[in-house]
């Protein structure tokens, strides 16, 4: 008993290193858009341990509205994977995912999601709704919140103060 | 006053004309993806009465879960136009669009929805959740729906009897 114990909390710590391994991928891609003035959101894909596709936010750089990083990431991931749909995989965000980018991680039939921060304009997992829970979707997808909250609530705190100085 | 009248009758039917042409581009649109098999939708976008894309879905052409006609439209009008956001545009679909199509036309900040069919598994107008209304966006977007309703219902039906009996 206590070693089966042992064994699921190594199990549970090893899974945890590992989430907290891919967000801070994702955290280093929010830090290359912050570099290129654009909103400093990253992302990455990861599927049986490997990662299939890294991305940041190039809005302004590709004057595209929809060049958020999820979708940018997704885009990499299919055509990495040379696959239409990404069953299995996780997606590490810095940020909550607009309602585009969560209908993408839908489409894409990603597994779950794992994001630091809140965003209360755009969010939709818990700010501007809970898509996921309100519509009645056929495919269920796991969300943990939280890791790394503080990094990317400092980053984005300075990147828009800096942007009002301008 | 009955000149008024005449005025904002002849206004009205115009735009109705122009809506009634367009919505034909988007199901000609339509009418390619179904000879690529892919499902048959199709798009067009309008703005200031030049089109600035027409697209159809390339979900399998591509291997890719995103490639739906919306987004392929949103990318190219955003690459015609040199500008990431398309605010006064409308959108022609020939079929209610998904969470993710709808996001992405809030983030485009288009304008002007109007689409023939509703589509009850991930129509997010009205079919799975009546998003526009449900979520607290900034953004107000016109919905129109119906024109060339019964075209592009038989359209949908020939397509996946015939994916059936494949």
């Amino acid at each position: 008993m206590k070693q089966d114990v042992d064994i699921v909390m190594k199990f549970l710590e090893g899974n945890q290193m590992d989430d907290y391994y891919y967000i801070n991928i994702a955290y280093k891609e929010a830090l290359k858009a912050y570099k290129k003035n654009e909103v400093p959101v990253g992302c990455c894909i990861v599927k049986d341990g490997i990662i299939l596709a890294r991305a940041h936010n190039l809005r302004e750089t590709k004057k595209l509205s929809l060049a958020h990083a999820e979708v940018e990431a997704i885009r990499k991931a299919c055509k990495k994977a040379n696959a239409k749909f990404l069953d299995g995989a996780t997606i590490y965000i810095t940020l909550e995912p607009c309602l585009m980018c969560l209908g993408a991680i839908i489409q894409a039939r990603i597994s779950k999601v794992v994001y630091s921060l809140n965003e209360p304009k755009f969010g939709s997992i818990v700010s501007i709704g809970n898509t996921l829970k309100d519509y009645k979707l056929n495919h269920t997808i796991e969300v943990h919140q939280g890791l790394m909250e503080d990094e990317v609530s400092e980053l984005m705190k300075s990147f828009f103060q800096e942007l009002r100085k301008k």
